[in-house]
């Protein structure tokens, strides 16, 4: 009987896991997790602390015990994995028992990513938090409570703005314009926090378009959050508590912050073992995840992946990815080697009352980085049939190269339920199929009033952009 | 100075003549519209009449003197062009000031398709319509507005059930349960009409896939329109005036009918011409819209198209086909020969609170026909996280062929609002770009926990299906 052993019970191992176990019954797997918590949905952290999802519980998609009793997965909370040896494939195990020393025949690392912390003084003032762990969300979502006079978290309309309330619940700093950053915006701006978001360059989500930024951070101050750009965060002031936010020009009191700015692979297991990392930082491995050290894999937001475009390795840590690729691997080590695909370094957000998505390659140093001539055109076009009584705007932002005439990327922005997210479906398809512009501008997309002008915005962006090369 | 006469006003004949004379202004281009309306959105007829637009002239996007004054196009409404001679390159129209004779360089047939009228008793009776022209619209929103007590369309919502309101009006007839007769049931319900629909054979929305049809069947039902399946009618019985829909099992009492039979090519013109006619009926042309009579053109509902699948002609006249061909024969006139492209028999439809989307080939006979081995899967999967405080289900059909593994075709259905038309934009580009069920489920598409599950339901059927390949 062959072992399958599993370092992290997340996204990328659960999955890796459980495919593996459904198409080889016969063979052992044993997944080693240092926490508690398995198969998480981290990205419902924000909407949990946010007050508009009940349990941490409601969060976990499968538990420890539907793990072990009908997937028949031998999983071991609570145990952190201290070292691989690759030539005798062996890992050690610090559990609650002690040590574990288990053989594997192939062996998955899926430790996932940690918060990146600011090299600044006050970081580990009390009161500064990262969104880093199911324990982290619990702690936020347990200070929301706190402050929150009636602390009823189920309220997701926001109410009336901070200034205007006689009693305001904050101030909050949150350090970093990215994902974590928006969405605990929203999820504490709703819960009558006043916030205060600072984001080091001069816009925030910048892997988006400028023209998503410039909305999103216009639609984030109509919410009342005061957004800081340009504000490199120089130190959290305090003596024992965090009091405020300090960058070069601003000192802005906080009684909380939260820091937002980013995330890097776990690679010291790995690294001690002798496993290579790529250029990225993260943990190198080829098509089907398998790293320098046979029969030693790596998946999820530890690894790195290859971009569809440009072919080349990527840190992208998002959590399809994780699913997909430990899908894959799983999948091979069952006995059918699996790729499991690139990534087009798609990504999704809603912002309050607005949602967008972004797909490819938008930024023009990095397209010609790449070897492309890259010409942008970003359009607004109506989000249903102008008589439509419902309806908004959706703003397409579309990267070509001029000489191929490919589409290299895109973004989209528009009011939330106007189908921005879900209309860059089309988009992605278009990046990893390699379709032209003109090829996209003659796709037949799904036409009724009720969900676009005749033309969808995606190929009136195609039209357009067609124009101008 | 060469001459471009269009014959027809509305989608692919305004398109062609805009993009035309923005291409080349010095072209002389003439468009010759047997009515008063041009380049009007009949698909928002429906909207009309159920009183969520205000007026007619809403649904027109370019007036007649916006055409005139500010496109330089000499359009000319109200005039019937009778014959078209292709040797000497004149066309004769009968207009209000008498015959005109006019020469072309350049001519495009666009005049439509036109409702077909079942050869059944009572047909002629008073109180039967069709919804084939902005005339019938407004003569069905008169007839709605007289009868509803309060004259007030302006009502979005539909109220209590027909059966239990003190005044119903109708009871009203359907035939036929394709788009029109849906977006009408919808439409008369919403004005309290008791609403009956009359389906010949055993589902609607034939073109979509059965879970679908029966979805929306139920969701008819739901909302109080009796659905009639596998009823043939037999007769509209009544003096003058229609009192009722005969089948042969039933007698339903009416006081109007709405047939909404499908569609047919206006072709006589053409033929008359003795410009050629494909296998579908409809005018045949090559992939630049042009007919067996040099620089004789036809685009939109009076012509074939070519599918992206099967690359065989094929009869779909939709809104999008004749916008695109339109514009491209405008391209192609102005001196840049353009295609346009082919069709995936794409189509979406909002039925009160449901929406779907279909595209490609679905139907196992029609892919065996077309060399194909079809396999097909259908799956429910949540439109969002499942924690996430909203969403519903999205129900994806998706067919692939079994030996190249090939996506030939897809119907997604959700609740309104859940994304099933927008999230069918992918199968669109997976089907025009012949991707393999396996690339489809490697897709890099967009995740946040408010839009999808980690996979999109789109990704979780390729899944599925790849899983029975």
């Amino acid at each position: 009987m062959s072992t399958f052993v599993v370092v992290g019970g997340d996204a990328a191992g659960m999955s890796a896991a459980s495919k593996a176990k459904r198409d080889d019954p016969d063979l052992d797997v044993i997944v080693f997790e240092q926490g508690s918590w398995v198969s998480y949905g981290a990205c419902g952290l924000p909407y949990y602390i946010k007050g508009e999802i009940r349990s941490l519980d409601d969060l976990v998609s499968v538990t420890p015990e539907e793990f072990r009793k009908e997937r028949d997965i031998d999983l071991r909370t609570g145990h952190e994995v201290v070292d691989i040896n690759p030539d005798e494939r062996v890992v050690t195990a610090h559990g609650t028992t002690g040590e574990v020393v288990q053989k594997y025949d192939d062996l998955l690392i899926a430790v996932g990513a940690e918060a990146i912390l600011p090299s600044i003084d006050g970081i580990d003032h009390e009161g500064v938090y990262t969104l880093d762990s199911m324990t982290d969300g619990k702690e936020l979502r347990e200070y929301v409570a706190r402050a929150r006079s009636d602390g009823n978290l189920q309220q997701p309309d926001r109410g009336p703005a901070c200034q205007y309330l006689e009693t305001c619940n904050g101030p909050i700093g949150i350090v970093g314009g990215g994902y974590i950053g928006i969405e605990m915006a929203e999820a504490l701006a709703a819960n009558d926090f006043e916030v205060h978001l600072f984001q080091r360059s001069d816009r925030i989500l910048k892997t988006f378009s400028e023209a998503t930024s410039e909305i999103i951070a216009e639609h984030l101050a109509e919410q009342d959050v005061a957004v800081h750009l340009n504000s490199d965060v120089k130190a959290l002031a305090g003596d024992d508590r965090v009091e405020a936010v300090v960058t070069s020009d601003t000192h802005v009191p906080v009684e909380m912050v939260l820091l937002g700015t980013g995330v890097r692979p776990r690679t010291k297991l790995a690294e001690d073992a002798g496993i290579k990392l790529g250029e990225t930082g993260a943990i190198a491995t080829d098509s089907y995840r398998e790293t320098n050290q046979p029969n030693v894999y790596a998946a999820g937001d530890c690894a790195e992946v290859k971009h569809v475009i440009t072919n080349k390795a990527v840190y992208v840590p998002l959590a399809l990815t994780a699913n997909r690729h430990g899908r894959a691997v799983g999948q091979t080590v069952a006995g059918t080697p699996t790729e499991g695909g690139g990534v087009a370094g798609t990504a999704a957000i809603k912002a309050f009352d607005v949602e967008a998505a972004r797909t490819g390659i938008i930024d023009h140093r990095k397209a010609s980085d790449a070897g492309f001539d890259p010409v942008t055109e970003t359009i607004d076009a109506k989000s249903r049939a102008g008589y439509y009584p419902e309806g908004g705007t959706v703003r397409v932002t579309l990267t070509a190269d001029r000489e191929s005439e490919r589409i290299l990327g895109g973004c989209l922005v528009s009011e939330y339920g106007e189908g921005a997210v879900h209309r860059s479906h089309a988009l992605v398809a278009a990046v990893t199929e390699r379709v032209t512009v003109d090829e996209l501008s003659n796709y037949d997309l799904a036409y009724a009033p009720p969900f676009n002008t005749t033309w969808d915005p995606v190929l009136t962006a195609a039209k357009v952009l067609g124009g101008h090369l």
